[in-house]
């Protein structure tokens, strides 16, 4: 199996992502996977060229250019033919790789998957699906990518992709799958979001357990979350930002007295673990589910461990065949519709 | 002053409703304020006759039924008419008080507030707002009722009457207005949000500062926060939630080995200090914006201290003359439509 890495994408780029790449390669359980960087030579080749690996399981294949941040993502994908994301991508729609990995701008890497190896036939809108932390252990938030205004079939979709990432690629036998809204009714919730719970209530092989509300996320409640893109990237962001937030009253809180600055220092331990728990870093990044191929989006401050997990879940999902079960999943629903 | 207060609304009433009634009659600022405690006589009476204000500045309406939870708000208004929250309702609709304060179910109270005095004139959809605790001091999140499905047009008046709240109410001088968007660029968010940063940008007298992200929100990057009332409830929820689940984990990694026990310990006075800053109780409960008199919602679990600052919302919104402003703004805007 081999993935191309964009070795440019993100804020640690390319060091950080290299890194991981080359933790990556190491772990004995993944010596069947090859690992190719995208990247301006000179830059990424220095960092990797003293692995082992290097010219076997780790190859380079040179992108010159960097993608101008002020553009919109198909304006720049258009534009810088020889980005990395872009000739990343490229290798995949071509079939020279079976994944992509990116930590860079999410609306970039989403352009130039879909362009280079396009959606799944009868997936409308491709959503982008990723793992938040909660009490019970990992659960699925889908929709957090672009799309902003969703009809409720879209919903309907996430929900079945995202069920199909969090059995596959996450090890959860039947996902409790729930759709986001502001009450537990069936009745309760926007137009689309009642409309979609209609549907979904109806739909075969998918363990829907009706609405959830805001406060059952974190506390387990589901291990599929669906919502539109506009309501998931206000929860996911709202999230670390809340979660920010009580890290910095808590260190202003530790610095109040000698007292306080004793408490926290012994106290740090439980603190450590907290911070595992609600780390994004171990779980590796988002999936793009309904593309053709897997494409896997890292977070854009990822570090090594981040871009090491993330190359993780492209490889299981490479090797649970999501792209396939999904394509089957969309062609099924096409057929009831007919 | 009188203010009307449902004794029977609320998980702890009419224990804490009560009391918190006695311990805002004992604040020497609030000698122009009477309360009127609207619930069975049997069990309001019984806890509040000992006070020295009873009979004078504490007086009691009796209302002998009880709403059942399992109806819709509008049904269990129309068939409980002896029900203490459209008892206490009525009693501002008549004139006998200037505002109403109840910590029982949200829309059962909107519903009876609305029928029995109504909306201003020209505002289309009253709009529940609460305060939301940041980093830099309390912030106004509106909608958070009722309102799902909302046109831009919606979301300007709630951001003019977020904006009166804040200003009249937390006494934030021209109070920075915010939409909340899954970006800060203008053309981001759903069409409707789109719509509705373009009329606000154009409108005078308000200190619009454009979009704001989820993660922005609890760092105070704006005083009033505006959304439909699906995002707002959700937004709402989800911080309960994952505060309360960071809280869960700090409890166990306190409980880890005598070292963390030890540090919980030490470091428990910035504990109670950051919960001091996000508790609710201090900000004392939602303000129906566009209602036609005074309407506050204190929250389901409040205690003596939340209710007591409910009322104290309550005051400042009938001193500062909060429904006359508001009223004036919609008049201007029907004008201004014309």
């Amino acid at each position: 199996m081999k993935i191309a890495l964009d070795a440019m994408g993100g804020d640690h780029a390319p060091e950080e992502i290299v890194r991981g790449a080359l933790e990556f390669l190491e772990e004995p359980e993944h010596r069947d996977v090859e690992v190719i960087l995208v990247g301006s030579e000179k830059d990424v080749a220095p960092l990797a060229s003293a692995s082992r690996h290097w010219g076997t399981r780790l190859q380079l294949v040179h992108a010159p250019e960097r993608i101008g941040m002020d553009l919109a993502p198909t304006e720049a994908v258009r534009r810088f033919k020889e980005a990395s994301i872009v000739v990343a991508a490229g290798l995949v729609g071509s079939g020279q790789a079976d994944a992509l990995v990116s930590a860079g701008n999410t609306g970039v890497t989403m352009v130039a998957a879909l362009r280079a190896f396009g959606r799944i036939r009868g997936v409308e809108r491709p959503a982008v699906a990723t793992v938040v932390p909660t009490l019970q252990g990992p659960a699925v938030l889908c929709d957090v990518g672009a799309n902003v205004d969703c009809r409720p079939s879209h919903l309907v979709a996430f929900a079945q992709m995202g069920s199909v990432y969090a059995e596959q690629v996450l090890g959860i036998p039947k996902p409790r799958v729930a759709l986001l809204s502001n009450g537990e009714e069936e009745n309760k919730g926007s137009e689309v979001v009642v409309a979609a719970h209609a549907q979904l209530k109806e739909l075969a092989g998918l363990n829907f357990i009706g609405n959830i509300e805001g406060r059952d996320i974190f506390h387990g409640g589901a291990d599929v979350v669906v919502c539109d893109g506009f309501v998931g990237n206000i929860v996911l962001k709202l999230s670390e930002g809340l979660a920010g937030a009580i890290a910095t009253m808590m260190r202003e809180g530790a610095n109040r007295n000698w007292r306080t600055k004793l408490g926290a220092l012994l106290f740090k331990s439980a603190l450590f673990e907290l911070r595992r728990r609600m780390d994004y870093t171990e779980y590796g990044g988002a999936l793009l589910l309904g593309a053709a191929r897997v494409c896997v989006i890292s977070h854009g401050a990822s570090n090594a461990k981040a871009i090491k997990n993330a190359i993780g879940v492209a490889k299981e999902a490479v090797s649970r065949d999501v792209t396939q079960i999904i394509a089957r999943m969309a062609q099924e629903r096409v057929v009831t519709e007919i």
